[in-house]
């Protein structure tokens, strides 16, 4: 069987990489990624061929590695966090409709949401809804429904792509839309460059978020309504106390 | 400095527990966990003191789990997926309060959205919301209300507890609930026993997904209107199409 993996590398040192990511790398004959995914991982690399591409062009870099895989060389195809959640993962599984010789294999890995939130406490104890602010690809006008429905509904929101240079007020759009269902006090965290260099966590306000930092290598949760900021750490309580003790 | 660590496993055989969790556990003198999970890492555990109990009394077991740590025995509480999500580290947090002396660090872990998501292909590549199904905790009318709220913006919804014995019609609540907004043809997914003896997936629609099999260690998947199944897999597409080939 023709083999394509789409593997998690978890938040960004090797400490967060499972065991099943490690594998599939060493199966496979060939690497593909971004440059920064792939120095990630140079050590698992030697003796393999390497294919690195820049941060755009996801469709010729998915066909590049689906070209591999159907050329019969086991190939794996790289990304941070899960390849599953605003990865690679499913963009292969599309073009791999055309490569029906060769079998995708997706390998979880531990995203951004839960690492920067075991980082900033449990902010993601309860329900909770992720969403990316990058409208690249998405119409901003449903970015702003899904944000306005999930905060109206009480969710934990945890935002990937929070702000970028061509981007530099969404953030505080997205938080004037949480804070017509959410109180101003609302405990949120930012996760900054998770697992790297420069990793650091702060907890703040719904009201002062948008005055904070962040690109596309911050991380940044909003709690609802019960969540609370306990000695420095964001906690969302799943309702034990309501049980009586 | 006295040491609490929160660990999140992963879905269950040791291919997807992360090096930080595994260095965790090692440095640990006591481990605590439902002996369900213990059972998952008793190799790790050798030597060590093992305080495993049943599957309710939460705050009696952290309460326990935060005396040995501020006894001075670095002590790690073990949960499946993360302990972040829908496990033990918000209420180690809560409690932690009167153990002031006692670090609590979370480790996180692939939760079941993720692994279960990585086997049925990549239904969450694109904005999603959590939502456990189980009303012990959490008020039946407010589970309803962010399934409404979730689906109305057009989420993937991914359910944990989808159906226990107590609560056999939930699942048919639930569905009831999307359906209206989404189609019935809603593709639809299932993840059972993940990393576990009968691990097995089925891809459906939201009109059949009622009928099926579901119990605690179920995981159900649930489109957005763009979800597709394509060659047996659930796949959400991130909208690269939309941008031209």
């Amino acid at each position: 069987m023709k083999k394509l993996y789409a593997v998690g590398l978890g938040p960004g040192d090797g400490q967060t990489m499972t065991p099943q990511a490690v594998a599939a790398i060493e199966e496979s004959q060939v690497i593909c990624g971004y440059t920064v995914y792939i120095d990630l991982i140079r050590p698992l690399c030697q003796g393999k061929e390497v294919i690195t591409t820049a941060m755009t062009r996801e469709i010729d870099r998915c066909r590049m590695a689906l070209e591999q895989a159907a050329a019969g060389k086991t190939t794996a195809m790289v990304c941070s966090g899960d390849a599953g959640v605003y990865g690679m993962a499913s963009l292969l599984l599309e073009l791999g409709q055309q490569f029906p010789e060769v079998e995708i294999e997706a390998v979880a890995g531990v995203t951004a949401a839960l690492s920067g939130g075991a980082l900033l406490g449990a902010p993601l104890a309860h329900d909770f809804a992720v969403i990316s602010l990058s409208d690249l690809l998405t119409p901003w006008p449903l970015i702003e429904k899904r944000l306005a429905a999930a905060a109206q509904a009480d969710f934990v929101l945890c935002l990937y792509n929070p702000r970028s240079k061509k981007r530099a007020d969404y953030l505080k759009k997205a938080c004037d839309i949480v804070m017509r269902s959410q109180s101003p006090e609302t405990v949120c965290g930012l996760a900054w460059n998770i697992g790297r260099p420069g990793q650091r966590t702060k907890l703040t306000t719904l009201a002062r978020l948008p005055e904070e930092e962040a690109d596309m290598f911050t991380t940044v949760f909003i709690g609802n309504s019960q969540t609370q900021a306990l000695s420095g750490r964001m906690v969302t309580p799943r309702g034990y106390e309501n049980k009586g003790r």
